[in-house]
């Protein structure tokens, strides 16, 4: 009979512009690593809902196409079309988030991350020069 | 050791309109609570394909935009430019539930959902005015 | 007091398509029932970040209606228009993925999988002709 363990840690990022893309994978891999869990499952999970949590490429090309491409279904600008927007300006933020599908649940084999060649993930904040949370949460055996 | 908890629960919605968006939060909460699971993580998934569940803010202008958003990138008119709307009339609520990322996985910590400052878990009808189920599932210790 | 169970499994696709919609509902119901978890989460994600897991209706219209939606929001064409094209053409498919949210969570309740009436699991493939993996992971007791 195998006990069950968990393992929880928060990361806390403060992006220097509006939007930007950081990989947080070798964190996730640490976090897995410490957790000394050999399978089970990752929640990660941005505690702001302006930002997101995805799994995808680690290319330039590829991280400014999604940013030109959030911009086009969710555009920043001009600001005034949100009602979201009475004080403040990011309603645009919570829109690119969903698209993103904001948080990511991954599977750990073998004490590790389980993921394919190209999966990374990724913190995308859309709201950013502040400091915000992301949560890791493991469970497993 | 610890003991493996787990606990499923399910709530049904009847909405009055098409569309709507109803602050779950404390039902999620209540579910948590009872669980008696103090680490672990909780599903909350709708049962139907024309909703979803989603984490976002509880300020009644957001939820205006996500539905202004929702209807520009998947319309529900005209009808007739959905193959599915033979007989039906709800292809888009389909496609919005997907562009909502249509359920999330939430962390359980020290008993209560983790969850940041203005997170908050909402049920999005886009096919309401008949019963409709989400499920929730925790597991854990 | 219950013991941890867990099971991963590995399932492969190559489609004859670029863009591919195949039900893998009785794939992860094997998967279920042969875990012998009687409650729990299962996670299927896709290993290769230009295809989606999702959730949604079996229906052959909504599908093409799916297509077609996600080529509007995401086009291939022209494939210059995506600066991850350089010697690629699937910058499109990265895109449409996260459109489709590209990972599911789903309950075991009694031994089997907890869906709704109309829920069906899909491998949407956006960049096919070659073999792709998804991961099947179970937990629960």
């Amino acid at each position: 009979m195998q006990p069950v363990k968990h393992a929880t840690d928060y990361l806390t990022f403060e992006t220097p512009h509006r939007r930007d893309y950081v990989n947080i994978t070798p964190q996730v891999e640490d976090f897995v690593g410490r957790s000394g869990i050999e399978h089970g499952l990752v929640l990660v999970n941005p505690m702001h809902i302006t930002a997101a949590v995805y799994v995808n490429d680690a290319e330039s090309g590829l991280i400014q196409d999604f940013d030109d491409w959030l911009e086009k279904l969710a555009p920043h600008e001009p600001t005034g079309q949100y009602r979201h927007n009475n004080g403040e300006d990011n309603a645009d933020a919570h829109l690119k988030r969903q698209l993103m599908a904001h948080q990511v649940v991954l599977p750990i084999t073998d004490g590790k991350l389980d993921l394919g060649p190209w999966e990374q993930v990724f913190y995308a904040e859309f709201d950013g020069r502040r400091p915000k949370r992301v949560v890791l949460k493991a469970i497993g055996e």
